[in-house]
């Protein structure tokens, strides 16, 4: 039974290629998907790689790279930087930074450039007031939270750019493994906060990749 | 059938009296019920009273107010004034204000002092900076919001006071009638908010009263 | 008790103005606040009013004319047309109509250019497929659908421009109120949706603005 | 205590044998019921079979196979081949595979014949409808999908065949294992779409089953 | 703004015509499609309609006929009666009846045979037993049952045909407006067994006429 | 269409007859089952029954009574008084009466002897111990509460007799209608407590019936 | 910290002793309790203890049993047999046996007969009716069942006996770890029966011995 | 990447330092955070932290100490005792031991008294009238419960102090990890009652030191 059909296409049309999802795919599946891409001399990019398969894989692919903390491996280089705007991604919790890297690892792989900050939550919101002035060069902000899930409410009244909200599934109890914080982005009265699925740094990435992405119409 | 049995003693027990849920009760039983602390000369408050029902018992009850907006009914005088610390009442929205005015109007009964601020929700947190002086001079914070149900988060941060946080059923999908917003409190990462349940000003006022009642152990 | 505190910074901080939530409001708080408006010289756009309350105002505001379809009352004009780039506005079903008005209405109000295609769903792809060409030539694309809420994850592998999703209340049994084709979006496979509240059509117009606002930096 | 009460019956009554459910039985029921199967001449499908107990039993069983991508084990020969129309199996993503093959595994085992089509997710619909043609042919469509299930909706509105969606648990977040995938294709508004249990490639064959085997009134 | 794009080519692509849902849609909208249907001379089938609705539309369309029961408008004649097999329609209780009616609609109106079994439930199997032989006639089974849906558990036991749960909305407390029904038939484990949306009977007529639709092929 | 089919076999099969659910059912299939009862001298207990539809039904049927507390609709009289044991109702709260009512109708209706104790819940625990000699004297304890449910937690470890718990829709917010109260009975630590469905007093009574009928194996 | 306060007058206030829930306690706790019983010359019964904890527990308690099926540890001798009526405990599954095993130690612990009947589901119908006879020799009925949870639904029509619900977590999917079983039971049309808890065997038992314990009074 | 920010003005700005969320972060984080607390000279707990994480960070910080029934890591001095009321700490079931250590252990480490009460649960109700003279001579009152939850409505009727309710995830099936206590004891009818995240000892312990924090409005 022949279980893949890769979207090669998807460049052209879309402007990013196909990712890899690598969590419910087996080692087999995965390394019959590398290597065509490998066979068209595509790079590309497996997330939500369990550690275990990522230590098989990166035998066998000999230039592949796997980061344990973003869960990604990138098989060949990144693909050429691109000259863009910035995507800030700021995040509430240190315990946070599995998505940030997510986000990160994505933003990289497609050639732009991008700005961190970690530990902003609204508990301490002057720490949140300090970063302001860094926040307001970048073009696109990436917001990640847990637990409630409060700091993209906040920081949407303060910025004027485009604004992504990641929940993450940090926290105990009712945190619901994310949903909590997932909802509570979803039904901020903060107006034009869009927001992705739980833990979804990858799906952030993309969106601001999205709107960066300036030469949509003439491609 | 009889159907009622009036806890007279909570008022020795617990230092506040009993109050009436209104909701789910007649006319009829309500009549009852109020004729019975009246004929022990009591005051009374009934709390979450439909409009209707509250025309028909301040009809038959001369001594009794109506209030619409906190859907309450005071059968009676209000009790003594109480020298104690202040109540102050926050809410995020001017959609809030039932829940403000139940809160208010339970502390009022009680003879507690108070002190409200409404719309200070964190889409624009310069308003609640702004307050942050006159906070201070409270002894207790009632933090009232609904949405995503921020408000208490941030405020947790920055006031070092006993909070009590009331999600309210304010907002539409996914907020859920409250739930979101309820959710966000319980898992916030604020330190040592507790929460009661959506759009219980009532418990909140309680909570408060129970907080300032310093005389417990000598009663 | 004073019951709001409008924040009319919001249009320097963030390039939009403050929009009015009419749902739970009531009219002599609205009216209140219509007035603080009018007072200042500054039209207003109020969302989710019920067509009763939007009765009673219109009688009491000249200037402002209320919108049964997307239920909003606009008070004054809207705002001056901008030079920028072209919303399109897609929706599922004829049943969309109210959430694809009120991004609608939200986008006029302040003055950008949108363009609607309705009843382009997927049990019939091929009325999709015949709008392409004309979505192509929008700027950034709201996508409305209720039911199992497929459309945007479609649409999503067809345009490369940012893509916001906007889960409606229409549908019976396990649709939930719009729960599902909630879930649904942020469940998708598609890369880089970002997805609003339920019918919250306000929300994706604002998220488009702040996406094609390209004076961020410099204001 | 005795634990089983095999409905030997059932084939004579419904078309098909029993099935037997092996996740939340042990070794020794398995033993016993495989035991019993034997002694009657009958062979037997194990469905959800945990790998470690597949490996148990195929060494206590000779005629036994267990294949581990489709969690089934075997005991005896499949059926005698079927002269009946074909089932197509469809799945969006490679991760699904494992239910196409449960699906695979028992239309096999009764003798029916199919054919699978993997990885035809909308997100690259182009591959959708590269396999029109071929799908034409089939007489019966399962129609397989994790995250947010829109295969099924879009294909009904391609097919005229009985359509049957079984939604996986492939997905994260608000996939909710498989439960946004399962409500989606409820929700559908795409017409005449029925569904399964989630993961219920069995399930799935079995409707299928019924449906082509039409001497239903003969027998 | 244009609000509909009616599939006119449905009846082709898959054998049967497109079907209005009318429930949100206003009288204009509906007034408009059935104006395009009568344009082209066909007949058209609106499910889910309001009563009040239903009467203004048979007063503007006089060879409409609204059915309070089923909640079905129909403008224009059923379609020429079809030569196939003939549906069973099976319900758990009286209260079942409006979701029996939808089903028997939608099939006469496509032009195919009914045979119809109410309160036939569980709690007295007996009468389940009785109308074993009438069942054993028909050639796809539509089995409707709301509170704890067992019906369609049992029922799948006994009959060897195409078998289609259609859980309904009657019911309180835990029955959840259908879900617990809805969910029991999805768990059943009955073998073979697919299910609608809750209350559902023209998703399940269609399913049926997918089924009895022999010339798929041909066409 | 024939939309009902009686099970007057019940009363020789269970010992009590079949009730009629009346909430779902429009008048004219109530008119055609209480005929039925009629026609066969047999009383009937129609429950759930809305006030307008009972005031209906007793004009047509004048042996009929309604009770709008209860919502029951009895015709003609209740069965002969039983020599067995008694039945206690206890109640958390004034405003769970109505579904200590409906329990009070059905045995009455079956001729068991209750006894009823209402407004004893757990907020002043002092109530319940009161009554506890009274409860002393009944066989079987049927504990309705809403809110959290507590009672039947608490008084299940103060009585040796079977104890049925039912919690009512009495409360809001996350109460949920009733929910709360019936996952607090079930999740109890109490031991040998057993449940209903919420608001489901009728059941409650039908359990309290069976345990009380000592002759079931004579029969 | 002393964490322990064993009810040990429960058996004489209820008619049965405390039994020990296992599960969240550590060896250290279950060391203390088990040898506080001991001292007082009491048996023992604990249940939900997970085998490696009963491996321990059975090394230091020699006279203690563990039995793997029904997770339970019993440390001393059954109680005196009881002369009173028989339960009979009836299962769904093969794959319920852990339950059927759990509400046969707890009634075995208490000297009270039982007779078990396994493997006797809905999807089978005959192998309910076969064992009819033997049921009605029984005083109380037990019902067990995962999935749709339809056996009790079922049962419920046809024995007079009380009947206790018991659903079980065995299913997968929509069966949501047997919240389908326990609100399918909850919302049966069958009436007067009673439920407890998702795998609660233990609850039931207790529940029959209440109703069996016929000395209620007297003691 | 930085990935932490600790606000070490946390102490001024609310009166208590910040405390560590153990749970989420790695080894490395963990480490950098508490030797920026040493460097500091300030002593440091942290909570939720994993067994395995406590043996390195003992071995790697000679001042720590680790405790696996609180899971709570304490990195230098308790803060100096504070002369002030006592938190009185009581729980239902010697299984709610851990929540109760986490509260305790917070406590302790900002130099409040305390005392505890455990297994006083509402099943043997007579365990909790026996310490109510002890109760009373505490200042402010946490009630920890999993299963139901009742204790705390019930102390709440018994008591005129503050009373926070911790639910705990103690239980099975319905209890659903704690949901259903959490849901119980906001939907409590006791009045004054608040309420923290499900397991939040340590919420709950800093929502008592706010109210024995006399001093908040002198600093």
């Amino acid at each position: 039974m022949n279980t893949h059909c890769i979207d090669f296409e998807r460049e052209d049309r879309l402007g990013f290629p196909e990712f890899v999802f690598g969590e419910a795919k087996t080692i087999e599946q995965l390394t019959e998907i590398l290597s065509a891409f490998k066979k068209r001399g595509s790079s590309c990019l497996v997330t939500r790689l369990q550690e275990q398969k990522g230590a098989v894989l990166t035998e066998k692919f000999k230039d592949s790279v796997y980061d344990p903390i973003s869960r990604t491996l990138r098989c060949g280089q990144n693909l050429p930087e691109k000259n863009c705007g910035t995507v800030g991604i700021i995040a509430a919790g240190t315990s946070d930074t599995p998505v940030v890297a997510e986000a990160a690892a994505v933003l990289t792989f497609l050639g732009m450039p991008i700005r961190t900050f970690v530990d902003k939550g609204v508990a301490g919101i002057h720490r949140l007031h300090a970063v302001m002035p860094d926040l307001a060069t970048v073009d696109v902000v990436i917001c990640i939270a847990g637990f409630e899930g409060a700091l993209p409410s906040v920081l949407s009244g303060l910025v004027r750019q485009p604004i992504i909200g990641v929940p993450t599934s940090v926290g105990y109890g009712v945190a619901q493994g994310g949903t909590t914080a997932l909802h509570a982005m979803l039904a901020s009265c903060a107006n034009g906060l869009t927001v992705v699925n739980i833990d979804n740094g990858f799906g952030a990435a993309i969106a601001a990749a999205r709107i960066l992405n300036r030469d949509w119409k003439t491609k």
